[in-house]
């Protein structure tokens, strides 16, 4: 009967040691699978029969490289489902685009938190898959823990018109302590990082970059979503995105929102005809107002109005939730 | 690939032909379905070549009866989904149980948007479900189009912890006007109830009886999704549930929490331990405070903290897309 437990565990191959690979290692046994690879740039940790993950992230926090094999052996393991959670790379999307098509040729699944191959190579990572036993998977790449990929391909994406949302937690903690405390971009950017909730370069948050592909990804699940024939549906990638960061949200700005009971936020939109991020007005109370580092995705839907999902963006095991909702889908 | 649109259209037999089943009338052919069949409590509409829903309907309209047939043959008819939309009965969930198990012996698949049976008899219906060919699907019965079952399934019930929100949209939009205007609860009643908002008999939706069997049923996905055997699994049905309504609060306590910065919602909680209904004070800018006759479906979970779905509850179109999406899903 429907919303009963999922079935059996899977072998997991996990490309990347960062925050998203190291907690979807530490929590693939509670979802009931097997890590049989675990791979950084420089190694690998490999056991068929399934690794000790304690043990190979110790190793990997005491020498700084997670195994003594190399991380091609990764690849070529025995593995049900690829993890890649290598960082997201612009363009070509590599190496994380050949690790995908590396999994699909050999018939596997791929479960993405990467987001450069299905935000600047979404149509080759489509036709990759219809030509494989395996499939892909990108709940993580966008909002994190919010079902935001799921929950559209449940609605059908030919019954969603629009997609909108706070999807960058960095910029939104930044605009929402500077609106709440009345202090300066440069101040509060620095209480970010402090609080390790934004990155030494945070070019890639404050200027709208990663809000950007995330919008990108969605338009392109809408566009290709509802196509009769993939070949014809329209691909996007962050070239076609029109981005505004907040780093030029002029000094009095919030405070001139304020008095008319408003505030400004980084706000991404993406529907099959456009892509754009930048600071928009919206009211104190609005539901997109989400506050600190959440994030919201809104659906618009033909028959079922505007539908919200909020909840916490970013983040190990937030994201590393989003990854294995994803393995439990392919099973 | 992931997100792509679903598979070829399915055969339905739609009972009751209220608002959702007028809706899931009109809107099958849309998500590629037919309709082989359509009765009411007087009579049936059968095709087995697919029904004019036009037709059945204006007949509907004109006669009060949706055809000259029997409404047990829309029962015995070849469809590949039952569409269980007659009106929600307490106890024995009868006569809408009785047609549950008559699908599922058939080996036919059922999508519900009548809460009786999943409501006050969750354990009979999964043990049908169990010896059946045929699956059964409920998103309707809970929060219309806000997609709460399938994210439940999606981050599976086991990582549930609770669950909560608005869950009547009658309710909602009573106490959200009596606080927006300081009127009180009998006009703001005859003014929902002029609207279409609230019925002439209005009290499953005041009373909180309609919002507790939505609880009920989301508190047995969360015990019996989590079980290892269903048959350890604690079931809930309505007397289970601590239930408490609107009509009682008094005169001035909306003015005094507004003083204080809050408001008071009608919230439903439920988990594996207990379901409970009753008016509670919220900050006014508080997530679950939402506006009007909108639903918000609040998730705890073990790695993703919370996660919030809102959106419109009550509906025929709105309740129809959560109908189809089952549908969808059955695939």
């Amino acid at each position: 009967m429907a919303a009963t437990s999922p079935g059996t565990g899977s072998r997991l191959a996990i490309l990347g040691v960062g925050a998203v690979g190291r907690s979807v290692a530490e929590l693939a046994s509670e979802y009931g699978h097997e890590v049989v690879a675990l791979s950084d740039s420089r190694g690998a940790a490999i056991d068929e029969d399934g690794l000790d993950v304690a043990d190979a992230l110790a190793e990997k926090d005491a020498s700084g490289v997670v195994g003594p094999a190399d991380p091609a052996d990764a690849l070529a393991a025995d593995y049900d489902v690829l993890v890649e959670a290598t960082p997201t790379t612009l363009g070509d999307a590599e190496p994380g685009f050949s690790h995908v098509r590396t999994a699909l040729e050999r018939d596997r699944n791929v479960v993405l938190a990467n987001k450069g191959p299905v935000a600047e190579r979404f149509g080759d990572v489509q036709a990759l898959a219809d030509d494989s036993a395996g499939s892909v998977r990108f709940e993580a790449t966008v909002a994190g823990a919010i079902p935001a990929i799921s929950t559209i391909e449940d609605v059908d994406p030919a019954h969603v018109t629009a997609v909108r949302g706070v999807l960058n937690g960095t910029a939104n903690f930044i605009l929402t302590r500077m609106a709440a405390e009345g202090l300066g971009y440069d101040h509060v950017l620095a209480e970010a990082q402090d609080m390790g909730v934004a990155e030494a370069d945070p070019s890639f948050d404050v200027e709208g970059t990663d809000a950007a592909l995330k919008c990108v990804i969605l338009a392109n699940v809408l566009s290709f979503g509802s196509a009769e024939d993939p070949s014809d549906a329209r691909e996007f990638s962050l070239a076609d995105a029109t981005v505004d960061g907040i780093r030029d949200i002029p000094g009095n700005a919030l405070e001139l929102a304020a008095d008319d009971g408003r505030t400004i936020r980084l706000i991404g939109e993406a529907n099959r005809d456009r892509v754009r991020v930048g600071p928009r007005l919206v009211s104190e109370g609005a539901t997109l107002a989400v506050p600190g580092t959440q994030n919201i995705v809104q659906l618009e839907t033909t028959h079922a109005d505007r539908l919200n999902l909020s909840g916490r963006g970013a983040g190990g095991p937030e994201t590393a939730s989003a990854v294995l909702g994803d393995v439990g889908r392919l099973s």
